[in-house]
């Protein structure tokens, strides 16, 4: 019998499909519980970060500044040294803030809307601000823009980033269209590198809207599973094309060392880090520094991130490994699932047949594995076509992992099934 | 010769000033370098809480949730209990913030001026916004509805908090007035405590505006230096007058602990709470929680607390009582200033002659004082008889401020002197 579900006769089909519900009802009697949701890093990943816990903490950074006491709005000067070596931006040009880059991008676009920018109209004066949205994406971006009332427009996604013939025609020509979400590097869930090309384009374009700011989230920029791979400087490129206020640059260190307690920044040219710092001013007297020099007491330096970098990925390919491997295994070949090999980042997403998303996560989720729900990668959690589901693979042991990820496969396989017998 | 300056005659003015002007050229010739402007803990303060630093840190929450892993919006059940108890408030009504209660009086701000609450207008949208700011007052809070371009309105301050008859009229009639600042608990600047009736009419009094909503910043709200007061429930009293919404409660750990580590909460009626979390959840994932259980580790429950404060008080007392002491022996009498004897807080506010808080706080500066700057304590910075002058003496080395405090006093009379004879 053929492997490819398509070229099976309708009698094949019957007793594949009397085969899967056999194997999906096992699965049900077993009562899983198992959650591949979210991009959470494993416990086994915290771990490696517990120096921080257990070891006695510096209150004084290197100039001597009393960092348990008010002040320090822009970061201690070793943190802003920190990222600037890390991700090869100037210092100066770097602004540190609390837990959260999230936090950050949020703060950032509620200025542009409150305040706007280098002088421009503030958004929430104006009758339409619309945003593009490269898809699939990340929900929690999409989710930022809706909430501020934007109309998110979807822009495909190719292996290169964004459609770049899309973005550029729609940003020359309707000034409505206020920026674009990015996640450069193995993007959010597909994993795709942006090209040197398309980091090019995106700070050469022309746009109709003087105040186009690209929000730039370079969440994985250090998460490379296998060898580094460096994305071109957009920042240089932006400046070169004339554009030097376009970016706004996040990154943080919530999947180096912990999570819920990392250091964020924003980086963006001198003008922006002024505007912002302004605004900063009255909004808090300054973020955690004693949290940032936790964070440097194992991180130290651009080598040390290296090192920790390559602990997180010794845990993180085995998981990777097993999911590739158990789609490979269950999926290639019968014409009923796509995806990508992704070197890095913290997904692994994968396009059922149309129509087929939702109900393939239903079926995961009656039978005890919680996914990413079906839509969440689209804006407004509407996938047109119904077929992408992100695949987190981190936060499980791996044993649960493969448990899971075999139940994924075949109830990728019933729901289609059942869609071709319908 | 009398002490009071406003009945000597010329002639004794003129050896009066000739003397001052000997002593402080003294003074310039001492070449101090002396800071008593910002409401800053001293470093003997922090040390209290340096168990934080040495020990090592927990990483699981009561419940057993991994403190260092994403999530938790609302704040661990153990903090939100730990301030409820504190602070008479049920901890469902309460929600966790990160290092800053500025931050979350501004972002709650800023959710009023993008989404309005409660179905209400958003207050970007609306041509007009008008803020009470009772005075002297907290330059920070001025600043954040300054920001939003709202219009101050300056309400005096009594011995029992805001001019009530004044703030009753005023909202009783203009629907732009949207809200009102309030530290109801040693007042910032002048260590005013809102007497009960104050409090029973905010929570009481008609507003033309329904969202008009009470920035209730009760920093000070445990900081006492003698027996503890108590402030009557701003929350029972809202709820009784049928109001429930009317009030955000701030408060935080910054001067308990740490200024810059601490952990803030706001707090407010239930529908306020989901609307705020409603947002948050956008903004977000959630603030630090290890930071969470560092802070209860040392102060772990309302008694904890209590003893706390103790030591904070223990410090801080001498500190008062010097400038007290000494506004008491320099100015008592000369008819040339004014002052509260705050029993709590972080400041003691000084009303010179109309006309002469500028030329103070210059002739201090140009000595080698730095004193917050004349006008903070009022809207725009702008202080109408240009006489309020605020004091933080928490900061400096007992022995730096007696001197920068004799220093003071004597800027306070050359100023005034000069003036007289003018």
């Amino acid at each position: 019998m053929d492997r490819d579900f398509l070229k099976m006769s309708s009698g094949e089909l019957s007793i594949v499909r009397r085969e899967l519900e056999e194997r999906y009802a096992e699965f049900q009697a077993r009562k899983l519980k198992l959650n591949m949701a979210r991009g959470k890093p494993g416990a086994e990943q915290l771990d490696i970060s517990d120096a921080i816990l257990e070891s006695v903490n510096p209150k004084f950074a290197a100039d001597g500044t009393d960092c348990r006491n008010y002040g320090g709005l822009e970061g201690l000067p070793e943190m802003r040294q920190f990222f600037g070596e890390a991700l090869k931006i100037a210092p100066e040009n770097i602004i540190i803030g609390g837990n959260s880059s999230l936090n950050l991008m949020y703060d950032a676009m509620a200025r542009l809307m409150l305040f706007g920018t280098q002088g421009n109209t503030p958004w929430c004066k104006l009758p339409k601000v619309k945003f593009l949205c490269p898809s699939p994406g990340y929900d929690r971006h999409f989710a930022v823009t809706e909430e501020f009332g934007f109309e998110l427009i979807t822009v495909p996604m190719t292996g290169n980033g964004p459609d770049m013939e899309i973005v550029e025609t729609l940003v020359r020509e309707d000034d409505t269209i206020k920026g674009i979400w990015c996640v450069p590097l193995y993007s959010n869930p597909e994993g795709v590198v942006y090209s040197d090309e398309t980091v090019s384009r995106l700070a050469a374009m022309k746009c109709a809207a003087p105040d186009f700011r690209i929000f730039w989230d370079n969440a994985y920029g250090v998460h490379h599973l296998y060898e580094e791979i460096e994305l071109k400087d957009i920042f240089a490129e932006c400046a070169k094309a004339g554009n030097p206020d376009r970016v706004l640059y996040f990154f943080s260190t919530s999947k180096i060392t912990y999570p819920g307690a990392g250091v964020s920044m924003v980086a963006s040219s001198a003008a922006n880090c002024a505007e912002i710092l302004k605004h900063m001013t009255i909004q808090t007297i300054g973020h955690d520094k004693l949290n940032q020099l936790r964070t440097l007491q194992i991180l130290k330096d651009a080598e040390g991130l290296k090192a920790q970098m390559k602990k997180q990925a010794e845990l993180l390919r085995p998981k990777f490994e097993l999911v590739l491997r158990t789609l490979e295994k269950e999926l290639a070949g019968t014409g009923l699932a796509q995806w990508k090999n992704p070197k890095g980042g913290y997904f692994v997403a994968l396009d059922t047949m149309d129509g087929c998303a939702k109900e393939t996560i239903r079926l995961a989720k009656e039978a005890g594995v919680t996914m990413t729900g079906a839509g969440a990668t689209f804006p407004y959690k509407n996938d047109p076509r119904d077929r992408n589901i992100r695949i987190a693979p981190t936060f499980p042991p791996l044993e649960e992992l493969a448990v899971a990820m075999e139940l994924f496969c075949l109830c990728v396989k019933l729901a289609a099934v059942r869609k071709l017998m319908a």
